[in-house]
């Protein structure tokens, strides 16, 4: 009967996701994570015996996944290229109005307090940009991108978004996203 | 004779910068900035009464000041706003390859850490973006860009550094910003 283990472990790395994301992993105590989870606060050494830094690499792996589902779910609804990615802007627009401006592109935060210090964080994070950059990289190609251009297309669409959501952080306001988006679609190859 | 009062000010804010810049806010004391600084250790609360917030200020005025300068150095160094874009990228990888990667673009750490937070901090953040983005407009402008094309064009340039730091700093490489930097060159008018 694994099933209450189970939900204590996708508590934990729920809160964990919310917490890492708005503030960063050295701001984010493994105490804040449990009282934010509601799991009996026993369960976290269990299920994590290597403490926060694997409270925190779980979290990057959701995230890795959960990502680069959004990004196929969309590019299936998507007729196009530049529709795909104005829905992926727009999606991480609508998580920045919703969370008050704190919940930028996750990921971004963990990099910047703890890669390279946590070599599990570092690889974990790496893996996460692979991941959704061959994936970028398929939809372009998918929606005729010569494979030349896709590649650092895709960087640029990464790069501009990630750091377009630090600077709407900033400004309280997905306007910088909204500028953003129109000069990338300008990249994309005339048909 | 105020010079040793103003060198441990210097000291601690340049210690202050180096911290912040490549763990953020919340990983950096008031303590580890005293200990880099040198300065002695109870001139950080005559100098700084308002303790760890004050110091990071004074660390993104100072960033507000230097990078604005290295944007219109380069741009008086450069006769085209390719070349000028260029060198803009170029002096941040450097920066990044010089430190091990930990050093991206100043200011974004504690804006992922601290904003909106601490409302010192995230006014003078925004004071920094406003001041780099209204020197990239005007020198863009300045190369001949069309007006209208230059305020999201420089939102996009900032972004792209921004987060082509970031994944930089993941990959322990430039080569993101070096398949970037390509992409927003083809965004500039052709004469």
């Amino acid at each position: 009967m694994p099933k209450p283990k189970s939900d204590s472990r996708n508590k934990i790395v729920g809160a964990a996701r919310t917490l890492l994301r708005r503030q960063g992993y050295h701001a984010t105590g493994l105490a804040q994570i449990v009282e934010r989870s509601g799991a009996p606060r026993g369960s976290v050494y269990f299920l994590f015996p290597g403490g926060k830094e694997e409270v925190a690499v779980a979290a990057v792996e959701e995230w890795t996944v959960d990502v680069d589902a959004l990004l196929r779910r969309l590019r299936a609804a998507s007729p196009d290229a530049p529709r795909w990615i104005t829905a992926i802007a727009d999606h991480f627009a609508g998580e920045l109005q919703a969370s008050g401006f704190v919940e930028g592109l996750p990921v971004t935060t963990i990099v910047l307090d703890s890669v390279p210090g946590s070599a599990a964080l570092s690889d974990v994070c790496r893996r996460a940009y692979d991941t959704w950059l061959a994936t970028l990289v398929d939809g372009l190609i998918g929606y005729g991108v010569p494979a030349d251009r896709a590649g650092p297309l895709a960087t640029l669409l990464l790069a501009s978004l990630e750091g377009g959501a630090v600077v709407c952080r900033a400004y309280g306001s997905t306007e910088p996203l909204d500028r953003i988006v129109p000069q990338v679609l300008g990249l994309l190859p005339v048909d």
